[in-house]
């Protein structure tokens, strides 16, 4: 690796796969640069940013003139190509399936479930000034109820984290799509013990880069809680 | 590896993802036994299925007492576990990133998009008994043209396969989707030559592994041809 390398991120935060990838690059040391990208503004949108990803989708990476999209390649990239500890996302054939089975799971059920309500919630009434569509609301918890029993009942049934005894990369992407809702005031796992001590034992293991990669989501419930 | 053992597969043939993993097992020619599960016979619902995948779903692989689900993950485990060409599946992490970036992408796009037009063109009239939904599978087949775009303009703009110069899992698991609409009668692909070329490069790498998977989905098309 060349002296003062730097691997280029870009970034939104309100965005739960960028902050997975935020939160796997902070805990690992991995140097790396953070360009912020305010979806909100529009800047997915420009011009320089299209010819990087013409997918216009965050995030993107960039290593040594390497640009990679979808944060579940960027992270399993990113794990493999830096010296960081194993578990991240283990070699084992086996083991290393299980974060595979999970992440390909991952994408038609905790993402879109879980993402559903923070845009009922959230998004759509801010952006069109219209009150929460609760039907289609309850509908979107319903389904999100649906992948929390599935977490709970297959991926955590007789392991402490969701591809066995320690965290991966997978974990980082279930984490951060299970706290979006938070963003307008609801914790989804407020009656589920055992999702929540798996959250706190995520927590636990990244530390305070959690935290570091949350805060415009906490910023963002603190806002809208301040204005009720 | 123990002499005899075999890698048994669950697999519906009508399924895209069974026949990726199926085509796979095939032209590697690792040691294999499928067991034909037919899924329009509930057979996935079964107490001995379920035991073996709470999901209820296949492809499952179970490989010396280890249990995959996800095609994603069986694709990426065989070609890890087991002798293959390297190309299916490349060490090199740039190289293999390109791969997880596009079955990462493939979840929420080529696979829903082209699953789509096959349910409301075959399933569920079938099934109910009814016409056509010719609102909706217009808006299907609008959301598959935008795939079908990305994948001409993005993943096939400068290379023959989906990830490179040579096939990977990745356009197997395209190429399974990018089918099942014939059995509907519907080549979604008739006005596309670029896609058709890269068809033909992913059909001529495989052999006649691609019409021994695709026979149950060819007898479908057929059978519907016969009674028109």
């Amino acid at each position: 690796m060349a002296t003062g390398r730097l691997v280029e991120v870009y970034l939104d935060l309100l965005s739960q796969p960028c902050r997975a990838v935020h939160i796997l690059l902070t805990c690992t040391k991995i140097p790396h640069r953070v360009r912020t990208m305010a979806l909100r503004k529009g800047e997915h949108r420009t011009l320089d940013f299209t010819k990087l990803n013409p997918m216009q989708k965050v995030p993107v990476m960039v290593d040594d003139g390497f640009v990679l999209t979808e944060s579940d390649a960027i992270l399993k990239y990113l794990a493999t190509k830096y010296d960081v500890p194993e578990h991240w996302y283990p070699r084992q054939p086996e083991r290393r399936a299980r974060v595979d089975e999970y992440t390909a799971w991952h994408h038609t059920n905790t993402r879109p479930h879980a993402a559903k309500v923070f845009i009922l919630e959230v998004l759509l009434p801010a952006q069109s000034g219209s009150l929460v569509d609760e039907a289609r609301l309850n509908r979107a918890l319903s389904d999100l109820d649906d992948t929390l029993d599935k977490l709970e009942s297959m991926f955590l049934r007789r392991q402490p984290f969701l591809c066995g005894d320690d965290i991966t990369v997978a974990d980082l992407l279930a984490a951060c799509e299970l706290t979006q809702p938070l963003g307008g005031g609801r914790d989804v796992l407020k009656e589920r013990p055992q999702l929540q001590r798996w959250r706190s034992r995520v927590q636990s293991a990244v530390g305070e880069a959690f935290d570091k990669a949350h805060g415009v989501l906490y910023a963002l419930r603190d806002r809208r809680r301040a204005r009720l």
